[in-house]
């Protein structure tokens, strides 16, 4: 299997988290891949995702799977299922509608970092990006009081908070979301200790 | 169970057209509500989703289900699993892909919707449309090739997709999709002969 990622995608550490846990780190090449809005890239866009967004999962049948929550679940199964996302009953939809919020404030931090760092000054426009920060600043705000996710066995809400986070350190260091949410830095703090999180850290802004 | 939804909204047409089909639409409130970027909804940010984005499922029990795919994950579920999402197998793996590639066509097609329709006209970037565009366009070329998926039985993908060209129609009636793309426009026809899609559709632009 190849896997295309940048250190820097937030998505694609998800998927290299959920790999070395699940022990499946070794059966997958990673292959570096850039990619941004407004930059063509016709080859990945007609081979491997016409979205061009990474990561995406090439079987070694030529088959793509996409996208980072779809990965994981199929990583999840060829390593017997139900370990990083609960197989059945109420754990489960929890645990996916938990993902898919997390999901949603790193899709609005990235388009506050588009917002800033990729479209020309002149036709910035602040109210967009503030509407796009307050839904990530929102869910954090959620997680933070939603104190019983950080005591359960990992699984890939822990894993998508602690990316969500360390992609908030990197293109927005100055957030102060250590000092607004105390608990979810506790929960950073004690997900750093683990190999698996604290090797794919994203390079330093 | 209540749905939040809006009448414009191809992420809510998913979950109501599977709902529909896999026999739930009468177990099922359906709660209008009205979302878009810049405009604050503490209460909804607050009860249901800090990202203010429909749908969401809200159980009897009061918790959340989101997103879109996980709700209709949930009530395929309720409805003995298996029937629009495979279970298992290569199959699974191929429509879970199918779908992401098609939310994330539907995403591009927001983002354009917003640049034109929502953003102040000063501050717009013909750059970043082309760009998100060119997304949901490869996405329905990729598609327009696939035929094998208009002959399967009813799945996720062949709602996501009608959903999308239904959106495309709604927002950009001058794009020209079935000119471009006639196995779309054959699959299209062939949809709407269903009373599921048929009386979901979207309002006339």
């Amino acid at each position: 299997m190849k896997l295309t990622y940048s250190a820097a995608s937030p998505f694609a550490r998800k998927v290299r988290i959920a790999a070395i846990e699940l022990g499946l780190i070794d059966r997958i090449e990673l292959l570096p891949a850039s990619m941004s809005p407004t930059q063509a890239n016709a080859d990945y866009a007609g081979k491997i995702n016409p979205l061009r967004k990474l990561p995406a999962l090439i079987l070694d049948d030529g088959s793509v799977v996409v996208d980072s929550l779809t990965i994981v679940d199929y990583l999840d199964d060829l390593a017997g299922g139900g370990k990083l996302v609960p197989a059945s009953g109420p754990a489960r939809w929890l645990v996916r509608s938990e993902h898919s919020m997390i999901q949603g404030m790193l899709d609005a931090m990235l388009l506050c970092r588009y917002e800033t760092a990729l479209r020309p000054e002149a036709l910035r426009w602040q109210a967009w990006y503030d509407d796009q920060w307050d839904r990530a600043w929102q869910g954090f705000k959620l997680f933070d009081a939603r104190r019983e996710v950080f005591g359960r066995p990992l699984d890939i809400t822990q894993i998508a908070l602690v990316c969500a986070l360390d992609y908030a350190d990197l293109r927005f260091a100055s957030c102060g979301w250590r000092d607004a949410f105390p608990n979810l830095k506790a929960f950073h703090d004690a997900m750093m200790l683990r190999p698996s999180v604290h090797d794919t850290a994203p390079p330093k802004p």
